[in-house]
């Protein structure tokens, strides 16, 4: 159990409200078919020409974030950079993210976490282990995705998917009932194909003539991704929940990873109820790493999500991973 | 202070031995010039042909650390990529060591921590809070860069440095004096831009057409690097030496990150004995985020670092930050 408590929050999003009917009309698909198959309606993108891009995004939900926690700029003793997929190859997202504040003398130290989709909740629990060490006091988490140009124009699955998105989080050590609780993460890499971008890096350089454009593109095979999901998540709740835990029934919001409204129904089955089950997909979309602290933010700001409150983050992220974090907001 | 002890390590390179004379005739440029300039006789590289890349090397040097530990596969329970660049966008580089580990159905949860060049001291941290903390026992850390294949052809500067590399350590709870003691990192994001690779994520997506080939290579600029590193070290070294830390001249041994052989032999201005601090850039170039453990590994290896000694681990990297970690060994 950590002493940790969240003190402020930030949430941006591309300024392009990009209904699933307009996408059904640029891929020729029949009308409606997205938010029946999905249940998305609507989700964001990053408008380039005004220059938005991951960095705007998060930069904009950190100053949020800051602003709320009450906090001065430089109380902020260490950024984590969350983001789920990179900005670009080096230096980390985090020290990109410093200059951006206008703090690129200040000396605060800056690095990444990274496991794509639950990165957020896993930098949220090394800032707690740091901060429960008395190594830094006032820790800023910045998600930040903007999948939107990765996506293979003509593929309907992830176009239907994915929304470009930003949250950032304040987090300092409590003094009171808030805390971080509990942490599991489960790693089956027999899925590391399941959703992938194989691009980008060393493996397959952009600039190698054998480096095919699809494979700078967002791969996502969603069906054995929930399927992977059904297998594995049941005997995680059980190790999650057998010791020192909450009960399920003592948290007031489920926020699960945002992939689409099936992957969150399919809580029910795992013994929750979906009235306490986070959800802004329809509005949304899955915006990968940004997703789970985007909709903290939005339970957060609406009071649905109230001091003292028991929260569970949780999630399946690429790699393949599942994850599961417990908190007392 | 934290109760943490190295118990096994391994080492990998590319099976390349390329030489500095070589590389001279390739950019036509006089012999003997890099060798003078930078005190590099020869790096490694990968062979592509023979299928070597980050993820062979980095798997190589897995297998040595937990056979070097005594432990089995099965022991690890969290495996921490540390890398500086990139081998995909998506997934972490961490799942694909799991899979390439033969570890693909054991559920050992995997992530990646960033902050290029100084990753492996970080990942160390990181590790050490979390074995502290009770969270996980046995943990395989694995730093792989393969900067070869980035490097543009007539850049006499990057070619002259970089070489191939990977190493990887198992980390485990120490019931005795060996401990990691005191951590200290600083970035300075105003120098974000002296060591960069602005391409292969979504600011400059590779399938863009504005995103130039040069974006995708390994963009550095010496000289501002090291001028940095004058001005910011020697406040560093106060603030890592004031509290409760051992003294200078308690340290056996000090492994820094191996940018050039001006960039070591400046620790003498620092108030460092070379006799003591660690140096095999004559004979492996810098190899990004690998370059540290290597160097390490190859001192317990040669039994220059033992049991019981004092160590610190300490370098800038892109980011631009400082970072300094001592550790009993």
């Amino acid at each position: 159990m950590f002493n940790v408590k969240i003190i402020g929050s930030g949430k941006s999003v591309g300024s392009i409200v990009k209904k699933s009917t307009d996408l059904e009309k640029e891929m020729s698909i029949p009308s409606g078919w997205i938010e029946r198959a999905t249940g998305i309606y609507s989700r964001y993108y990053i408008d380039s020409e005004k220059g938005e891009n991951a960095l705007s995004l998060g930069v904009d939900a950190a100053r949020q974030a800051i602003k709320d926690s009450g906090l001065a700029l430089e109380d902020i003793d260490c950024i984590i950079g969350a983001n789920g997929s990179p900005m670009q190859a080096i230096p980390c997202a985090a020290s990109l993210f410093q200059r951006e504040l206008g703090l690129e003398n200040s000396g605060i130290p800056c690095f990444d976490v990274d496991s794509t989709c639950y990165s957020f909740p896993i930098a949220l629990f090394v800032a707690s282990n740091l901060i429960n060490s008395g190594i830094y006091k006032n820790v800023l988490i910045i998600s930040s995705d903007t999948p939107s140009p990765t996506l293979e124009k003509t593929d309907k699955e992830v176009r239907a998917l994915f929304g470009d998105g930003a949250a950032a989080f304040v987090v300092t050590r409590s003094e009171g009932e808030s805390k971080v609780h509990r942490f599991l993460l489960k790693t089956y890499s027999i899925g590391a194909d399941y959703t992938c971008v194989k691009g980008g890096g060393t493996l397959k350089h952009p600039n190698n003539p054998n480096t095919k454009l699809e494979d700078n593109l967002f791969h996502m095979e969603g069906t054995r991704v929930f399927k992977a999901a059904l297998r594995y998540v049941p005997a995680f709740l059980r190790e999650f929940f057998s010791e020192n835990s909450l009960r399920k029934d003592e948290f007031q919001y489920i926020v699960p990873h945002q992939t689409s409204k099936k992957g969150i129904d399919v809580f029910k089955r795992f013994g929750f109820d979906l009235e306490r089950v986070g959800n802004h997909i329809r509005t949304h979309g899955n915006c990968i790493a940004a997703s789970i602290p985007m909709l903290l933010h939005d339970l957060i700001t609406s009071q649905k999500i109230q001091r003292g409150d028991n929260v569970l983050l949780i999630g399946t992220s690429a790699g393949l991973s599942i994850g599961a974090l417990s908190l007392t907001y």
